[in-house]
């Protein structure tokens, strides 16, 4: 598939710190930007942005606050071709610690969001590109969302000035009819604006669900090295860019980095297909539960598992 | 998705057992078999149908031979709803050796053949047929069939009296306007006739296209608890399950046989999502180079394994 205005989003290192709470080193830091760069990669997101007042230094690692001393020890002045990205929460990030965009080597902020939050997305979107920037806003969870609310989301990002809107599938529940359905409600309410897609592997549908979205026209993707992710992780970089045929991307300096530091982390981290991270996906729920399962004790037992998620919930 | 005359085969033996050349515990295939029936699977394939001259009885464990007195001693006489099938490939299989339907508890044969076989497979398929049983025609390889000899496989097959013909992605190559396209193939040049599916996992697309065939009319689908397969494996049973919303089917059980057999497989057998199966999924090449690569010291040097495939292969 050769899709000539295509733009490739890599958050190993944002989504992947929710793993450990983005205490990763900066020889790897570096490694992934260095293999971004050379894959032709059109964005790499680097971090959250987030407020030191919330968040202990020490507990977290740099990439949970992006602070631009830290990033500039990475990437330097980025003179590169690839972008570079970071994503804020809602109510996480005070205004007055960004700084302008002439001071800073991000280039762009994407704004995570619940549909209802979505006047505080835009209000700190405009913030952004007022102060030179460009922004995403990402809905979060849109298969929780009724009709009436998504339709209300999408009422109110058409009247703002954020250019890209991106679909979410926060549980990892959604299959291509679903894909197909809320790109083509996006696109009809979101004329003029690009739409961007980032999926949860629960149900293995993370690269699917990518492809389908390609085939209907979005045009800015997101995906981790080996799928790297909290849970059941994201859809794997390296088979997104062995999958497109654009001459601009190269996935040999992702496997690389793949085989010198993503994969090593597979002895502390547990990330990908598990049973429960499955269950919570076919049941279309956060998989905080999952989650919490997998930490414990019992992480093997399914059967108590499903019992407790399934039969409950049935109840 | 409900779809009222679908028919799930759950292969998990058959084709588990290419990783351990079907040295499975009866305990094991027995608990297997009886997930399957309290999960209303419809097909268990069980094994393959080989000729014990080819393959010493010691090295390949029962299920390589599926001999009548080693089935019973698992099913019984199959009191239940579900049906039994074996596999046969070409050439490796004595018609003398097929005893009539009467004197056996399978119900099904499955013939495996590659497209320049489809004679073979036609006349054992009929040999079978005329001894009592249902049979299928699984065509492999499909990705690497010209159109035309595509359409003589098609019109053979259409002139036959076999019922359920087989779409194989047996590199795990395909994605889902592939199988848009060939679903659509298989359909006007067989009407009339039933369409299967069997993916493999080697670029996380299995269970996707699984959903696209169902989509498109398949109603005959393979799956494997867990993926358990040959290298990167295929759809996952428990996957496949809670996606159908039939009431006859149950996913709990097929996940506590997981838990208690399939997942503790894993101390010894490697299948599922590594680097060297995706290589060989994208190039649409049969995975052998990769198990190789799999089984040998350097299993983990994905660099090295990607230059000698595809950097040789551009030479």
């Amino acid at each position: 598939m050769f899709i000539k205005d295509i733009k490739v989003l890599d958050c190993t290192i944002r989504d992947g710190g929710l793993m450990n709470k983005w205490q990763f080193s900066k020889e790897l830091v570096k490694a992934v930007y260095d293999a971004d760069v050379a894959a032709g990669i059109d964005v790499m997101e680097i971090g959250y942005i987030s407020s030191e007042d919330q968040f202990p230094r020490g507990e977290y690692g740099p990439w949970k606050f992006c602070a631009e001393d830290d990033l500039r020890e990475i990437v330097g002045d980025n003179n590169t071709d690839m972008k570079l990205s970071v994503m804020a929460d809602i109510g996480r990030i005070k205004y007055d610690d960004i700084r302008p965009k002439s001071e800073s080597v991000v280039d762009l902020f994407r704004v995570a969001c619940y549909d209802y939050q979505i006047d505080k997305a835009i209000e700190l979107a405009h913030h952004v590109m007022d102060k030179g920037y460009d922004a995403t806003i990402n809905l979060m969870a849109v298969s929780k969302v009724n009709d009436r609310a998504l339709d209300q989301v999408l009422a109110d990002v058409a009247a703002s000035r954020v250019g890209t809107f991106y679909l979410v599938d926060s549980f990892g529940s959604l299959y291509s009819e679903d894909m197909h359905s809320l790109v083509e409600k996006y696109q009809k309410a979101l004329p003029g604006k690009t739409i961007g897609f980032h999926g949860h592997n629960n149900t293995q549908l993370a690269f699917a669900n990518t492809i389908e979205c390609l085939i209907k026209g979005v045009r800015m993707v997101d995906a981790t090295m080996l799928g790297l992710g909290r849970g059941a992780g994201n859809c794997p970089l390296e088979l997104l860019l062995s999958f497109l045929k654009n001459p601009k991307y190269h996935s040999l300096p992702v496997i690389k980095c793949i085989q010198d530091y993503i994969k090593p982390l597979q002895k502390d981290l547990s990330w990908g297909y598990f049973i429960p991270y499955m269950i919570t996906g076919a049941q279309n729920d956060h998989p905080r539960s999952a989650m919490a399962w997998m930490a414990g004790e019992n992480r093997d037992d399914y059967v108590a598992y499903y019992e407790s998620v399934v039969t409950n919930k049935e109840v």
